[in-house]
């Protein structure tokens, strides 16, 4: 494959398509690049339509530009890049013996392509809601022609109230672009107990909803939308029983991969419903390979099969894939699935599994969360962030991190990443360095903390869920007065840190559950009660604990 | 080692020195952990004074309490960690064949202190140049202590001009707080070439000496700082041949490790004059271990040994020898060296060789420099960075990375960190996988970027240093009309990368040397020239190359 001239066809300008395309014209400039795409537009950022709604993107003009300002069309890609953009024709099927490809042009009339290799990027699909009408009132938030109507139907203020099926990541920043930027009244539904189902834990989903609802948003967990009629002044729906109504109703349920022209042509696809792949991204039909959000990618660090329809990965799949082509060995060896979102002031991201996937996938899972700040927390624009750690118990392999905060958590996630990808253990976490200066990070990083925590819930100092407080549970509250006041809790005895080792032992009876403000306090307390002959756990604080105790809704 | 009670006793309340006496009564509480202080104030955050002269942190005593507050005093380590520290008194002698130490009070009376296991965490005491007087207005600035007077100094008016000698990360710190907060007049004088010698190679260094001086800092590079002479008006030096004066000369010329009282005792000192200890921090004498700023480290990813007076490893090694000493197997494997500094409205941050100290080492080095966004480029708050990335040639490993710009630096270090810290190769960092969201990082991220851009190097595309250029260079500007205007560089030829292609071949002569804004056109634009026949090459951009050919300075 590596030598002579080639015609490849690659389905689909994604970000994956056109990726793969542009770097093998590079590689191979004698080689003949065509991507055929059924959109006439095309090559924009999809993961930022949802900032063009908030406003903190001026016009969608913006994501089919450059840095350099370039607008990427056909014209660019063939004068820059090298690589002919068909766009507004349709892949229509396959001929895999005879090495073509049907495509149907804007005016019908099919023509035939010949290649020598075939790419498919022919993406993912919004997911629809069972019984969802085709109605203007109805619609997925998920291509630039979704966007333009809803812009439309805010600025002539026809959308004052408009419900959100779904708050996954896309739901969770519409919400805000709603609410934050048109002040619109906003319904998001989840089908899930927490918002980020599959993204985050309970725990950490506790938090995002608290910043949600601070944040006005009615959100409505635990049963999905159903029962949709769409008329001419509204749209109804069901939800948990209830008959709720709104001016839009916006459906982000997630993405299926569109495999039809694949699976038409033999192609195998796998369990999860996207294309089978193996490491050199080639599909079970020779010369033909598949990238980006169609196929099914090798989750590390696991190594079960499954969907992770993200921008980044397209990206490298694309060079992947074209490096391969052209010759080389190159593997795409699987992902981590890292994922990061901005919901409100709140910064979400995370990575590899959640305790509840890997306790899906039959994994031992244990979790331990802790709350610091991203950075020396002398530091003025210092932030509370919750780190939640995942980790199979026997080997201690860390199975995945979640961060949530208004500070610095995406890159936190992005280190934990590349040890997750690489099997690192609890004791590997712990070790990682870190470039230290209090504008940036504490002495000893958050991920570093929640990696000793979790190193102490192993050798038995257990910290308990904040959902999992007990009627016969004593509270043991061990911050300053001064830090009572504003956030009272129901505690049985009241004891700062300082003064709690000449206090000791405390009264025997139930065991104690020890809280403070951060969780750092009250873990040692738990320690001193325990080392005084006593029973205790502790509370993992902060902004979670505050979140599942209602406490941030106090004045 | 493993049982029994044991007396523990720890010269030095550093960093270090704290951390591991809290968590040895943590895991040993029927331990007698003890720590010996000279000075009466201890267990502040050091690496947070330069920020107290700067007004960013209210109070110098804002580093010396948790984040909840509390004082870290004598009175907290016993009440909260249960360790005993003996402020105010200095370790004067070790008696290793006695297992005792003797320790001189206050009041000058020698005390003798046994113990089981000796634990050396004297620091690191500020380098003086030589000659440097003793007088008030020639200083250091290193502890605490070092502060006031200064703070004193410049709340009376009496410092309008101060000199500061070394512009390594404390140096560029304090001539922020000087010229930001307090208006002085500030000259930095730096023995090396450019800012920052040893973290950042010159490339980057150009990039803090463009900031330093944008911000009205005098930066003189090149001479050290001699001759010294105080007087009670004035202080004078001489750099360059040249006589300077001003109302206080602060010296800033890094540490050196405190290991007298290991020396007096026998104990093994290396070649970095820090004491030597194995991946357990034990010294050459038995039950005698070391650990923080005097100790020796073993550099990553070469093994080399060195000094790395940085608080975030004193840390990690404290918390190391408590698990020794308590009897778990662990490690100190090494570190990569991570650093961070804020210099005015730069990050700056590094980890790893710079390609000069890898030159030094004999290593085959090369490195490239990208400029990115650090951000998705069409997110407002997108800021420009500099990734500069150094590697061994044949291996193509990983050595180091450096990283500059007004956007987010410090945490994509740390990814690299880890990185290196496992002997990752180019292509490992090309394929990190991160959370992906427009507000935190573009689809591809800068250090990726830098991995590809280093790749292509080795496959021949060949990028040239901007202080390279040579007086045959034929320039090529592909950038549009409108960027031009703004910063206008001497081109023989002006061709917007979109029209490149239909304009091939270029006439023969000298090679082509691509410029653009940011390197991306720059590259692509030699690559076509050269895949049309030509010769080219193209000059890394962005920060970097306009702070190089002086185009920062441009209206």
């Amino acid at each position: 494959m590596a030598n002579g001239t080639r015609r490849v066809v690659i389905v689909g300008a994604s970000a994956a398509g056109l990726r793969c395309a542009a770097r093998l014209a590079r590689l191979r400039p004698d080689w003949a690049v065509t991507v055929v795409e059924q959109r006439e537009v095309f090559s924009y950022a999809a993961c930022g339509l949802p900032y063009v709604l908030s406003g903190d993107v001026d016009e969608a003009a913006a994501l089919r530009r450059t840095s350099d300002g370039a607008l990427r069309d056909a014209a660019y890609f063939a004068a820059v890049k090298g690589v002919t953009v068909l766009a507004g024709r349709r892949a229509a099927a396959i001929d895999a013996a005879g090495r073509a490809l049907t495509v149907a042009g804007p005016d019908g009339r099919a023509e035939r392509l010949e290649w020598d290799e075939l790419v498919l990027a022919t993406g993912a699909a919004a997911r629809r809601l069972p019984g969802q009408p085709d109605h203007p009132r109805v619609r997925s938030f998920h291509v630039l022609e979704d966007l333009e109507p809803l812009l439309a139907g805010l600025r002539r203020g026809a959308i004052a109230r408009v419900a959100i099926a779904g708050a996954g990541l896309v739901g969770c920043e519409l919400a805000e672009a709603f609410r934050a930027l048109w002040g619109a009244e906003v319904v998001l539904i989840e089908a899930a107990g927490a918002p980020l189902p599959g993204v985050v834990d309970a725990e950490i989903g506790a938090v995002v909803a608290a910043t949600l609802r601070r944040a006005g948003v009615e959100l409505r967990t635990g049963a999905p939308v159903a029962a949709i009629s769409a008329g001419d002044e509204r749209v109804e729906f069901t939800a948990a029983g209830e008959r709720l109504g709104a001016d839009a109703l916006v459906v982000a349920v997630g993405v299926r991969p569109e495999v039809a022209l694949a699976r038409d042509a033999g192609i195998a696809v796998g369990l999860t419903g996207a294309i089978a792949v193996d490491d050199r991204l080639a599909t079970s039909v020779p010369h033909v390979w598949a990238i980006g959000d169609c196929v099914e990618v090798r989750r590390l660090p696991d190594g079960g099969a499954t969907c992770m329809p993200l921008g980044s990965l397209a990206n490298r799949q694309g060079r992947t894939l074209a490096n391969v082509l052209a010759g080389r060995d190159e593997r795409f060896a699987g992902a981590v699935g890292a994922v990061a979102a901005k919901v409100f002031d709140l910064n979400v991201a995370a990575t590899g599994l959640t305790r509840a996937r890997a306790e899906a996938l039959g994994l031992a899972a244990r979790s331990v969360w802790i709350t610091a700040h991203d950075r020396a927390h002398y530091w003025p624009e210092a932030q509370e962030i919750v780190i939640h750690l995942v980790y199979e118990a026997a080997t201690r392999r860390v199975l995945g991190v979640q961060a949530v905060g208004a500070g610095e958590v995406a890159k936190r996630v992005d280190v934990a990443s590349s040890l997750i990808a690489r099997g690192a253990d609890l004791a590997a976490l712990a070790e990682l360095e870190q470039a230290y200066a209090p504008p940036y990070a504490p002495a000893i990083d958050p991920l570093a903390t929640a990696a000793f925590a979790a190193m102490n819930q192993e050798d038995g100092l257990v910290a308990r869920r904040p959902d999992d407080l007990q009627p016969g549970d004593r509270l043991l509250d061990v911050r300053h007065p001064g830090e009572r006041a504003g956030r009272p809790i129901a505690a049985a005895v009241m004891i700062p840190l300082e003064e709690l080792r000449a206090a000791l032992p405390l009264p025997d009876g139930a065991p104690w559950l020890a809280v403070c403000e951060r969780g750092t306090r009250s873990a040692e307390a738990a320690r001193l009660v325990r080392a005084a002959g006593g029973s205790a756990s502790y509370l993992g604080g902060g902004l979670q604990l505050r979140a599942m105790m209602g406490l941030e809704r106090e004045p």
